[in-house]
């Protein structure tokens, strides 16, 4: 028997990244792509979707074979998605069968028999519906999602990869602004806002809340989407922390909404011409504050920059997004579809955890919002069931090497796998 | 000869911190007291200023004899500005004496004969008034500035301190939100905007620069201070790069001017009562770049973020803000008065350094901004003699130890030292 009869017998792989990237999510290609090169006797090649989805419909696969075992290894340090993601939903097979048939056309074009796809909670409804196609439309796939998402709010696992490297870069930079500011407020900036990621679930801007071992410690004021925003209780705070403590210091989901549940965030700002603005609920809250308060402010957003930050990942987090992508390996080489594996916490303290396995069905398009005892009684900051839950997902430090004092992270050659289709396919 | 009769022999220092606060001020710290420590057997106690020359002038110091050599140690990798800080410029001597007149009441209390000054260069205007009262008003005392300024805008020192460690935070998030974007690129975001700090000097608009480290990588776009910004050229040069590379990342400088000379962070935005409103330059390019071209964007601001992030300080730069600090302190028992450690350059490659003096009247209110010959031709990115400077500052890493995921930050205990004096100064 040939090499290359044996070859085609293996079924290759197909890994793609998809909806918001974070810190951690190539630590999860790189869970896959070495966990498939251990059991290459039975698992062909791993193939990657150019911008997710995207290019398994319009056949851009990447080789990773042609990458290094160091290439690989180095995606577990490196930001970003190193394949391209992409914000893209499949339509329900009843309404528009095209695109999976499409998806089956490709698949059989590069003999793919396991699908990976690694997102949030939108991203496993696609993984869902594409682990349909074997029974619905005959063509045998395991598909298995991995999830992932700074927001933290995939039902079923315990956290989600990327959550617990956002919540250590925005707790480290509150505490470190936190001694900024109460080192200016005697002559200048009383109050500092942090304007945080998390439209829908408060998740991050909890993680604020560990800036502060003790009482009395900042951050004081956590502003939470879950909580609705009263202006007269919050500037009431606000006033007693600077009476206190001479400064104060204010985390902001950009999704707080005020009293209406209109977005504190649109409510305001205009440009010259009279349009709606960008606005962001930071800068809001912090012209709010010297409006009514009079205090000297200042404000930050830190956007991309806690879902990207590398370089302050938390250890747990990136061996969590390494597990559940060699965990996903090991359930699609075990003839498991439609699943997806998940963290579940054994103990707090200390903390324990092992890989469990969900279905792609319960997870799909569900949120799971901050529990309303994980906020203290008056909104603004956290309980200590909430910081139980927190604080293992921030430990431990994962440095990237450095070189000419920068974060060495690789740029994968992401070589194309030649097309073997005449058609096209527009997404 | 009695222990407490040789102890009043020997003259008291007085250490204070000014101006906005950064990731190595209290390294600064760190070396003035250690070296102290070095030669108590001819300088006495150190005491700090609580919040700057305000202290001074109120008679609230602070005993750092109170602190263990331990919590001394751990200054060195604590952010923010341990004693406080303010802002605060003493009037000129002609005018208006009080001041003056009161300082030397204070250091006669407490036995005062060194003056350690930390800040910028309003900061360096006051210790130089300082360093005069021997010549005018017949105190003796050995007044010595220490540089510090994340702006980098200080004359006669190659750099400042507290600027590396901005840099290095700069581009290193400059590096991960590239990263990020470019995954997002294909069906999401395509710009990417960083608002960094630099009213007048674009030095940390620059260090953004180090995030590529060649033709093509990221960011293409800077917009300095220095630059009159021309909007016509700016979204051609956009559209340039999202054609040529699918998506473009923009780092702009707070103090960013339109050709008018306006800031552009005042340009645009208003509330709903019409009031120009705080703005930021980031939002204001970011919301400019989708009016004009149509692209999906992103913004952050990092505010105090990049000032205070101790996490990520620059090891040479840690370095050179404790070398400062110990340089200060034999300048003074050398009888130096009225002069400023500095940072000479040797060499680039490989970066070599050394201590040299400045007169203080020569550094006081004198702002260094970015050569001409540091920005390309089109005024969007640095030359390679920019790089060749910039690059040593960002050096090395010098992470603090952390405790529950979080940076082990010090909180000292900053005992009060008993006021001798009856009467009070308002400030």
């Amino acid at each position: 028997m040939s090499s290359s009869s044996t070859e085609q017998k293996k079924l290759n792989a197909l890994y793609a990244q998809s909806g918001g990237v974070t810190a951690v999510l190539n630590a999860s290609a790189c869970g896959v792509i070495e966990t498939a090169r251990k059991y290459r006797q039975t698992m062909g090649k791993v193939y990657a979707g150019s911008n997710g989805i995207i290019g398994a419909l319009t056949e851009d696969f990447i080789d990773t074979s042609q990458e290094s075992a160091r290439a690989i290894a180095q995606l577990k340090y490196t930001p970003g998605g190193a394949f391209g993601s992409c914000r893209y939903q499949l339509p329900a097979l009843e309404a528009n069968p095209a695109p999976y048939e499409r998806l089956i056309e490709v698949f059989k074009a590069h003999n793919i028999g396991y699908f990976f796809y690694n997102g949030g909670g939108d991203s496993q409804d696609t993984a869902w519906k594409v682990s349909q196609i074997g029974a619905r439309l005959h063509y045998p796939i395991m598909c298995v999602g991995i999830p992932k998402t700074v927001d933290n709010d995939l039902p079923l696992t315990d956290n989600c990869p990327g959550f617990g490297s956002a919540a250590k870069y925005v707790a480290v930079s509150m505490r470190e602004a936190s001694l900024d500011v109460a080192s200016m407020a005697k002559t200048s900036t009383k109050v500092f806002v942090l304007e945080v990621m998390g439209r829908h679930a408060g998740w991050i801007t909890a993680a604020c809340g560990l800036a502060g071992d003790k009482e009395g410690d900042p951050p004081p004021i956590l502003l939470f989407p879950e909580i609705p925003f009263d202006e007269e209780k919050f500037l009431a705070q606000v006033h007693q922390y600077v009476e206190k403590y001479d400064y104060c210091t204010i985390a902001v989901s950009e999704g707080l909404r005020n009293l209406q549940g209109a977005f504190v965030s649109e409510s305001g700002l205009q440009d010259v011409f009279g349009h709606a603005q960008l606005g962001g609920a930071g800068p809001v809250i912090a012209n709010l504050v010297q409006q009514k308060l009079g205090y000297r402010y200042h404000w930050a957003v830190a956007d991309y920059l806690q879902r990207a930050a590398r370089h302050i990942a938390s250890k747990t987090d990136v061996e969590q997004a390494y597990r559940l992508g060699e965990a996903a390996v090991k359930l699609a080489l075990q003839g498991k579809n439609a699943v997806m594996p998940t963290i579940e916490r054994v103990s707090d303290t200390p903390y324990k955890w092992r890989i469990g396995v969900a279905d792609l069905h319960d997870v799909a398009n569900q949120e799971k919002g901050l529990p309303r005892d994980f906020i203290s009684a008056d909104g603004f900051s956290i309980t200590a069931k909430c910081r139980a839950y927190l604080q293992p997902l921030i430990q431990g430090e994962a440095y990237p090497p450095y070189k000419n004092g920068l974060p060495d992270y690789v740029q994968l050659k992401n070589a194309a796998v030649p097309k073997r289709l005449a058609t096209g396919f527009t997404v």
